[in-house]
Order: C-alpha cells, then sequence, then structure tokens
C-alpha cells in the first residue's frame, strides 16, 4: 500500500516560525514520523508540499499513474477557497483525508468551512502533530477494511 | 489516566438499524474496542450513552468530582442544537475531543455546525468506528504531551 | 395495524388553558376521539405524550420492537429544534406523519421551519384537532395503498 | 353546502407524465373522487384546472358571488410565486385549505416557502391523492363546527 | 395629452369586499374621478384593468403606438413579483408612475420591494383613492415641464 | 387648519449646489410655493428645516402644543439612519406624509429603506419639486375626508 | 427531426424599440433566420411567442403529443420568476436549451438566476440573435449524439 | 404572594467552577439571598433547578395548579435554543422575567438571542449574582403596581 | 459615591403622550424618585435630558472630571443607531448600565441590537419606570462589591 | 484572425478519468476540432491549458501582443473564484467567450457564481464538448459582425 | 491652497484618555502638526472638531463659499452610521480623504463599512497620528497632479 | 532599514493598457520612484512582482530570512481571495502595509472586502500612484516609531 502526504501553503514554514504557538516540530519531522509510522503499519507513505495551488493539482492529478492508494492533504489556507484541489481530488477517484493541526472551527470565521471536507471521507482537526498519525492511522484502517 | 466516552441521542441504536449505512457494529463492540485499546495505552476509558440530554449535562458536571482526565464525546443530532453541552464541557475544564462516525460535512448542511467544535480540542470525522479509536489515541497523546 | 400517537412538550395542556384560543378540549379527549376512529378504521391507535425531548427518542426507538407500523406525532415546540427527534424517526424506518393543530405558517418566523418535515411522509397543519383524525385517516390509506 | 377545488399550472398533466413518479391517476379521476366524497358529506363540490394565473384569480374573485362557502387549491409552481392569488384568497374572505400531493417540504429549497400558507386555514401535504380527500373532510368539519 | 391608467390583479375588486378596509368606493367611480380630474388638466386619461399579467404586458406594448405621453400603474400584487411588466415599461420607453392606495411599507415584509420602482419616475403611496389623483397631477406636470 | 413642513440635513443647499442634478429652485422657493398651495387649499403651512437630527425632534415633540393638524417631512439622509426621529413622529400622534425629491428606489441601494415610512400615513417619491405640492393635497386631503 | 422555438414576454418588441441596444432585428427575422438554418441542418423548426406565462406552460405541455425532439426557449423575464414554465418543462420529458441575447450575468442583480437553467441541458447567453443559432446547432448535435 | 425561582442548565455549578469568573458564590447561596430578600418584601420565593429542559416544562405548566403569582428564570443555555420554555411560559399566563448573571449581548454572537425575552415581561442581564435580586424587586414591583 | 443618569431622546416627553402605553409619570417624576431612592442608599444621583446625540457625547466625556463613579443611561432610539455614544461611553472608561422600561426585545426587529450593550456591564429591561431603580440599585451593588 | 481557446486546472483530465460522466473524448481531441472548424471559419486557433492560475493570467496579458483577436475560456473551477483572471481579461481589452461543458446551474451552489460571466461577451454551457464549437463559432460570428 | 481637517465626535479626546492605546498625543498637537505639515507644502490647513452630526454637516456646507480646495476627514464614530455627512460631501464636490488612526478593519464587524469611503478620493487607515501627514500629503499631490 | 515592496496580480501591466483610467505610469517607474523616495528617507527598497499567488507567498516566507524590516503590498485582485498570502504575512511576523491605487470602496461589491486589511497595520487606499509612495512614508515612520 502506498500514500501521499500533501501539505499546502505556509506548511514548510512549521517549527521556524511562532514556535510558542504551532510548537517547535517542523514540517520535516513531521514527515519523518508519519513515514515512520507508516512502515510500522506496512504502507510507504511519500511527502510533498508547496505554495503553488496548481502544483499540488498537478501532484493530484499523477496520483493514480503513480500508483497511490490513498491521499493524506492539509491544504493549509487553500482548504477554504480552492475549488480547483477540490475537483483534482474528486476527479482522481482516490480515498483521501482532510488533516488540520489547530481546530480551524474555533478559529477565523471565515477558517470554518472547507472545500475539501465533502470529497474527502474524514477529517482529523487539532491534535498538533498528532493529526497526522491520526489521519494516517484512520486512511490505512479505512483501505484495509475495504478490501477486505 | 482515566478517560470517559458519551455517545448522544440514537447513537444506541448502532448496528442494529440500517447496517448497509452505518455497518453491523453495534455501539456496546465500539465501546468494547476502545476499552480495550485504552488498556493498551494504559488509560482507563468508562462509556456513557443516553438520548438524554440533561443527563448528558448532569454527567459532564461530574467529570472532575469522579476524577476523569478527558473527554470523549459523539453527541449525534446534540452536537448542532445543544448550547448547554457546549457549557458544560466548557465550564467542566476538561479536554475533550469530538468524534463523529460520518462526514458530517458532506451530509444536510444543517449538520455542518457543530457548537461543540470551539470547546474542544479537536475532531475526528468520517472514520466510522475507528473514529472512537483515533480521537482515543489523540486525545492521549495530548494529554501525555501536556504532561510532559 | 397498530399505529402510535406521540404529542411533545407543552401538549398535555391542551383544553386546560387558552381554551379562548385553542378550544376545550383535552388532549385525553382528542386522544380517544382518534383511538375511537382508529376502531372504525380498523387499527389499533396507542398515545404517548411527554415534555421530554428524550423520552420521545427513547420511545420512537422502541416502535419495530413493539410492533407499530406506522406514527403520527405532533411535536409541539420540539418541532423547530429537535434533531434528535428527526433523527429517531428516520432510523426508525417508519410511515411517519406530522401534526399541527394551529397554522404554524401565519405564526412567528421561528416556526415555519420543522425538522420533521423532511423524514415524514406529510403534513396536516391547521385544522385544530381534526388535524389529528385526517392525519390517521392519511396515514391509515397510506399504509393501505402501499401494502395493496 | 358549497366548495370549490382549484387546481393550478401543470396538474392537468397528472397521470399522463411520469406515472412512476406522480401515480397513474389522473386528475380528472381525483376530482371525481373528491366529488363522490363530498356528496357523501352532503356537499357540493365544483372544479377548476387553469394554467394562468389570471384564470385562477378571476375564478376566486367570484367565490362569493357564485355562492361558495369554502376553497380547496392545489396552486402548484403558483404556491410558491403567486403573490395576486394570495392576495385573490384574502379579498374573498372566504375559508380555504391549501392542498399538495408530494412533501414539498423535502423537495428543492424554493418550494419550501408558500405565499398561501398564511391566508389558508391549513394544509395537507405528502398524501398523494389522498390529500384532496383529507382536505376536503378537514375543511367541511371546519365549516360544520363553525356553524354549530 | 393621452395618459393610461392600468390597475393590476384584485383591484377591480374595490369597495366591493373588505369596505371597512378599502373604502366604498369601486375601481369604477376611481377611474371616473381620475378622468374627470384629467379633463380639468386638459389631458385625455384612459383606464385598463386585468387580472392576467400577460394583458399587462400586451397593453403596455401598445402604449407608443396608440399615442400615450405617459403610463400611471397601480400593479397591485405584480409589483412585488413580476420583472416582465418591469422589461415592458422599460422597454416602453415612456413616463410612468407608479401608485398605491395602502401603505406597502407597514405591511407585510415581502411587499416592501417594487420591482417597478426603478423604471418609474416616482411613486405615490398610502393616500387611499387620493393617492390616483396625485400621481395623476404628478405626471402631467413632469410631462409639462419637461416640454416647457 | 395648520401643517409643518420639515426639510432635514442638506435640503437646505437645493438650487445652490449642482443644479443640474437638483434643478435651480431653492429650498426658499419651493417653501414658498408649498405655502401659496396651501393658502388656495385653505390652510396654514410653516417651515422648518435643519441639518440636526436633534433640533428635528425637538420640533416634532412641538407639534402638538403649537396646535398642527399634520407634519410634510422630507428628512434627507435622516430617512435611512433616524430611529429618534421616527420615535418622535410616532409620539407626536399626527398625521405625517414623508416626501422625496428624487426616486430613492433607483439610487444606491442604502436609501432604500426609510425608517419614516411606517409612521407616515403615504409617501410621495420622485416628482422633484412638485413632489411637496402633491404630498401637501394628498395630506389635506386625508384630514378632510377623516373630519367628514 | 422537429424542434420549437419560445419566446416569452416582450420579445416581440425586437428590433421595434430601442433599436441602439438590442440592435434593429425583428423577431420574425430571427425566426426566420433559425427555420433557415434548420433546413439546412435537416430539422424542422416551429416558432411560439407570448406574453403569457399561461400560454407557454400550455404549449409546453402539448410538446409530446405535437411530436417535438426538442425546444428552444428564451423565456425573457419569466427566466427569473417562473417555476410554472420551469416544472413544464421539466414534467414534458423533453430535451431543452436555454437562450439570451444579452448577457444576463452582467445586468441586474435579480436577472442572474435563472429557474430554468437546471432542467435544460444549457444554456447560449450574451450572442444577441446568433444565441439563438447556436442553441439550434448545439441541441441538433445533441439529439443526434443520442441518437447515435 | 408567590414566586418560583427557576435555573437552568450549569447553573448547579456556580461557585464550584471557574471562581474567576463566575464568582465563589454557590447557586444555594444565590437562592438563600433570594429568599430572604422576598421575605422582607413579604413574598414567598420557591427554587428549582435542572439540567433538563423537560423538567423545566413540568414545573412551568404546574405555576398556576401550585399557586404562583410569578416567575424568575434564568434558563443558562436553554435561553437560546428552547420554543418548548418558551411556550410553557407563554401558555402559563403568568407573568415572567430573565434573569442572566453575565453580559450575553458581551458575549458569543448566538448568545445574543434569547426565545424567552418575548414572553418576559423583562430582563435583568449582567449583575451577576444581583441580578437576582433585582429581578425579584422588579416583579414584585410590577405584580404591586398591577394589582394596585 | 456620585452617578449620573442620561437619558436620551423622546423620553422627555414621558408621561405627556401616550399615558395609556407608557403611564402618566412624567420624566421629572421618575428622576426624582431615582435621586430620593439614591439618597437612600448614599449616592449622589444627577440628571441630564437631550434629544441631541452630541449633547450626550459631550456629557459624557466630562464625566471624569466631573467626578462620576458610574453612568445609567437610556438612550431612547439612539441605542439601536448611535456608535458614538457607545464610543464616548467606552472612551470614558466608567462602569454604566443601560435601561430600557419597555421590553425592546417583544418590539419591532430593529429595537433588538443595542450598540450600548457591551460597553455596559448589564442592562434592566422592561420594568416601566422601575427600571430605572433596579438599574441604580445594581450599579451602586456594583460599585460596592468593586470597591470591597 | 486569430483567437485562443484557454482551459483551466483539471480539464487536461478530460476523458483519463471519470468516462462514463465526461465522455472518452480527450482535451487534445477537443482542441483538435475546435483548430479544425477555425480552419473552415477561416480563423486560426491555437491552445493553452494550464492548472496554474497565475499562468493563466501571464497567458492572458500577452494576448494583445502576441495578435489575437479574441479569447475563448473555460476555466475550471478557477471560475468560481478567481478575481485575478478576471481582471486580466477586463485589462486585455479583448472579446472574451465562457465555456462550460457541463450545466453549472445544475450542480453545486457554489458553482452557480462566475466571477468570468460580467466581462465576456457570453456564455455556452452545457453542451459537452459541443460547447466548445458554438462557442468558437458565436465569438467569430460576434467579431465579424462588429467589423461589418 | 487651502485645506479643511475634520474630526468627528471623541477625537476631542485624544491623549488624554486611554494612553495606552491611543497614544499620548492630543488632537490639539496632531492639529498642530498637520498645519506645519501643510506650511512646507505651501497649503494653508484649517482645523474643526465636533461630537455634533449637525455641525459637521453645517461645516462642509460652507466650504465652497469659504474657499476651501479640499477636505480631510477623521469622521470617528460617524463614518459608520451617517448618510447626511456623506451627502454633504458628495454635495460639496470637493475632493475630500477619509482617515483612521487605527486599522478599522481589525476592529469590530461595525467598523469595517464606512459611509464616506465612496464619496472620498481615498483613504489612510492605521498608521496612528501619523495618517493625518500622509492624507495631507496625499490631498495635496492630488490636487497638484489634477491642476498640472 | 531593509523594505519590500510586493505588487500582485495584473499590475505588472500597469501604464501599458487603458491608460486613462489607470494613467500612463508603468510599474517600473513606480518602482523606480518608490525607491528613490525610499533613498531619501534612508531606507533600501526592493521590489517584486507577479502574478502566481504561490511565488508571492514564497517570497513573503523569506522576508525574515532576507533581513527585511516591513513589507508593502499591493496584492490585486488576490486581495479579495487569498487566505494564503494572509496567512504568509501573519507568519512572518513583519509589519505590513496594503497599497490600492483605486478606490476598491467605491468599486464591485466583491472588491470591498480584503483578507490583508486586518493582518496589516493599515491601508493607503485611491491616491493613484501616490499610494505606494504615501504608504512608504508610513511604513518608515511607524518603524521609527517603533524603535525610538
Amino acid at each position: 500500500m502506498k500514500l501521499l502526504l500533501i501539505n499546502g501553503a505556509n506548511l514548510n514554514m512549521l517549527g521556524m516560525r511562532e514556535p510558542d504557538k504551532y510548537g517547535k516540530t517542523t514540517l520535516k519531522e513531521i514527515e519523518t514520523k508519519v513515514i515512520s509510522r507508516g512502515k510500522m503499519l506496512g504502507v510507504t507513505v511519500d511527502v510533498f508540499q508547496s505554495n503553488h495551488e496548481g502544483d499540488i493539482v498537478d501532484k493530484i492529478q499523477k496520483l493514480a499513474k503513480e500508483g497511490y492508494d490513498g491521499l493524506m492533504i492539509n491544504a493549509g489556507g487553500f482548504t477554504h477557497t480552492s475549488i480547483v484541489i477540490r475537483d483534482a481530488i474528486a476527479a482522481a477517484n482516490i480515498l483521501a483525508v482532510e488533516i488540520h493541526m489547530t481546530n480551524i472551527h474555533a478559529r477565523e470565521e471565515f477558517r470554518h468551512h472547507s472545500y475539501l471536507s465533502s470529497v474527502c471521507i474524514g477529517q482529523v482537526v487539532g491534535f498538533k502533530e498528532m493529526s497526522y498519525i491520526l489521519a494516517l492511522e484512520g486512511l490505512v484502517d479505512y483501505l484495509k477494511t475495504k478490501k477486505a
């Protein structure tokens, strides 16, 4: 089983800015943990980050061809504005889960709505870096149950 | 560490109705799995279910006195209408996580808003019964990180 | 054929308060008329009233086990606020009809929307106590047509 | 006692189109049943159908002069757009009931609001052709109670 | 100078229904007064009434060919729903004034907006039958000022 | 019979600014015409203008004591923002008419709503300076009809 | 193959009013061009125009009986207000295309929404009289593809 | 004179949680003060608290039978969601006053609207525990004035 | 301790107009009662009334310099429209309470929102003239508690 | 005459994904057909596709310099979110037409509004791949008419 | 060149209240700096402050007569509520700039909209007292460019 | 001191298109003026322009590392749609000012809201190219004041 983890705009800055707010863990470290946890679960996890909406769309379009079984995505600010990422996921015909480190429902009004939610199977929201691990476990469980 | 899992209205019917839609697992079985997984993580999990909003408020008010460290709650339909459950959680001054088996963001408009979200640390949404396990792991991780 | 009539909050006060507005007929008398009319149509009608949302949910969950073929419900003020009663009806997988004695569309703005309407087969609104008799006839006719 | 049944736009097509959805009964047959049921109740029922809003207004204006005691109306699509039919009913100073064969509250958003509801005494919604019979019975009961 | 007075749906019932509310003056009498007042001002006033939106559109389209210099219109309930009457007035390229006998701004919310207002030069609202005389005087004055 | 004409903020600038848009007639000249037309109708008309909302409220409060039978008011921009002028009119228990020289319904969205409309008997809108004369005639007619 | 072209309210005035805005081509000329282009494509095109909503509904109801394979409709102002024309098209079970000569999305807010759009296969908007030709070609292509 | 003081959900926790925010006074102490102040004013005050909406409705329905002259209610979170408590108060035909310890208008948006306000004679908001005393004095004064 | 009572627009007319609605007590009499009650509580109460928003702002700005410890304000219609009075209170850095004689939440929609509520510590609403006394007691209690 | 056809995000996947829904024709094939049809009409058509909003803006900015006479654009999901593409078209001062293969008005609510509509001369919506051909014909006709 | 600087309600309190928030600079000092900077730019700057909306309107009406070439205005709280100040500026036919010391877009929702913005040439927002200097420079530059 | 000036989508076309509307000055020339004015103020100004949202985010993320003290940004159309640029500015923890050449508040409704406003210290709007100079001066002043 092979999964992709996509991180959207500004998430490359994790751990380098506002450590009081977002913690000191860098995206690199989070990705490493997810890959490592994936190995324990017997799945390969690849990672991808971009501040460019178009790059994320390009990447999602190649998911099938590159043989991915599932997608984990924290689109950052694109979550609330990007119909094209939504459409790319819908078109990719792949199981996807949405990730947020912070509790978006307790932040500004404009962060309460996600264009991605209804094309994903579920969301993990608010557990900081643990959100990534939980999303991985949830997706793997979902894929295994489906196969069974 | 001691946690409580609360299930709200209609969740007692899980597995007994509409198995095509919600699966054949009963709430009893889900609770057993959560308790079991809790043991593996070294935490005690108690369970509580009610179709009565007032009973849930009563229960939440006793969390501190009964020595709970955290709360996992799937309030069912109360999620979208109950300010008193929200207030009870806020007043309980306890870490809480919100659980939904189905992807509420892909259902009716009136299920998109949750009164509980902003008084919980996070949500796990859409992973069917696995949502409970992930919420447990997330909450335990959060509590451990906090203590550390 | 066996049907249940549920009356929600404040309907137990019928005939005892504000007789100028709601008439002098008590809920008891209405229930008697419905049961009596049921006998003429060859169906058994049981009755239930509660001011407690949770009790109504509990009752609806038992409909199948108790062998009911259909549900008539005047949820009173719960009509406009209760997603859990709605969910209970939807989960019960039973034919239901919604009843209102007064014309809710000619009253306050907040009474115009019903959470129950879309999980019922239809509504009878505004015919005072006669609303109950019409709902009974409509439901019986619907059930007979369906069987035929 | 003399009543009029008005059917609005597109209801003349009943039974002739989409029988899977609306049943095979024609408007003619429904009207015959209502007239027949009226005889049993000791009231005369006349019928009128038009796809023209103006014709319906014209007809309603003549209700008093033509000696009608009550009005039953299924205005079809005009239900949601016609203030002039509403005004005609209000001006006619006659008891009116609103009829819908389908459950308009479970259809498109724009069918949830009715301009006629607040100038009618009540509504019967969703019982297919039985909606007409129930409306007749309800109206006759209302008129008899009022006279008594 | 030649003017047309159009009255829309239900205004033909003036004076014949609800005299307590709308007064005892019939539309016929109002029209006679307007024609008479027109003679005093040296202008010919013709009258037209219909409950049919289409007839009103037809009539407005002929205004230029029939040599009218201005239009007075009380569209009744069509005021709030008819874009086609609005378009007909705009296309007719004629000066128009809007008339209402009652104060529409002190009635139901849905009567506060008029589709005709922005294609008329002005409105006279709330002076009962005198609204017609004032509109006539206002329109004549406007036309004379414009010519001068 | 004695009437007061109140003009609100910025109407003192009429004829002195933007003559292309509002005409060259000054407020003084309009007031003179209204007074003159009043004499022909056998009524005394006094005039008052202020850019101060409080002054207008003060003036309206004295209407009864000063023996006025009616009020004509063009509140200018206060029309859309002043609840205190509305309350003053309502409290004065006097017949009032609202005047606008321009067609407020064809201007900016925020000019479409008037706080004064529902406490006045009617409005005359869009006839430029003639709006004042029509309002006077309408008010006098209303008062005479009422007395008769 | 046989198609009908329906034009709604005020479109009979094309070319006769406001030539600067809508061009000098009359509806007659447009209809002739569409019929002519139809012949080239091997389809018969009939035409129908009315300012009466009810007439358009009547006509659409007869489409099947009169053997039409498709419908082209420019409903004019009815586009934004008529649920009954929408319902008639839906009930007619025929392929329909929506036509607008002007760009309705660049005009007044109330012209941006069409009740017809979701019961038509598509729209051609803003190409002046060419909109009709394009709609014809699109519909014919659609029908041919479907048959093939 | 006999009055009832009802406290809704979560108010039983007063003084036991978040003393920094809500003070150290318990509900018990507040109730004692109100009863004591009642004695000074010559009125008997009984108290009732529940986290169950249905219990509060049940209690309100018995007010007349139990001989109460007035009601003081702090419904807590039910204030913003409960139509059935509102209906119970309206049906009880008793003078009621609404109490809030905190300034609900300076808190979350969803706490600004109260379903109870329009069926109470007034509100006392924001004076912490003193709100109860003021409400008592206001209600007693109101009742005495009314009797006089 | 020294307090100021400000009354806004139209409150100077109390007792002189609409005695059936607002009672026969004049503002003078209310002010006298408040001053008298203040003496009993050991505080000096000064009074101020104006129909001019600017005068009220001027007065509030001087509160600190003139040595006031608290403010009681019934801003009348300004309550719903005046941001400058709100800003003046906020800037004055003084404890303020909001007073309304009538139940503003049971009146027109536009009276439900107050700009002042969130810069005051609380509101007393609906107890007629007693609202003033209660506000005074509440404010004095608040100030004493604070000092203690 | 030289035209550009721009396809936005995800349209490069046409024919390769969800063939049941979007058909088996690839974007390549559609482009070839448009170019071919262009030749028949005597115009050169160039094509451009990108998933990157910025690339589309860059391309549109060069339209004039590269000598294009017109633009055809199917912006995909950018249609509903991109003000910068809108601004680029407006600034390019070139005739543009908007294309959609599916009927966007019969899909999700968020697809009903287009930022591009009001800066294009028209739209062709819902004719699948034929939408492109019709848009081409419409644009060419528009350009020729304008030149003539 | 001669300019006027108007400061609205509560701005006379600058530097005297809440120095932590608004700084210690008084309005007097700001005015002096603006006058001084004006001299350097070769323009005369006069100043005016009032808490009275009417006074500000009076002043703006006299701008032309008093020979001013431009207006700088910080209307304070009137910014969000005053249509009459807006109308006065529009009528004055003078170039105006809007000033705010704080970033109104990062404050309460009701401060985000300004009635003045669309009748001014521009705004300078959020630079504390420097906002005044920048507005002056911007206005002078605008006037000079225009003359050139 | 070192500042960056970012210009977003379409601003590279300044001076080259629609000179009547936006002036003949190119972005190059504006940038030169800002750099030059910066030298006079003793600060270094670098410039950056892109039509790609992602490039702007990338650039803002590097601000700290590249040693910038402040940011000036005219995001063009991204102003109203880009949450990721907003987030990038917030994360960069740098003082930023927002620039608009035209008065966005007097343009289309969708340009009135800016996602950037609340993460900038202020805005300069509507002074054409002078907006850039004023923003520079304001930012420099702000930085100097802060350091002092």
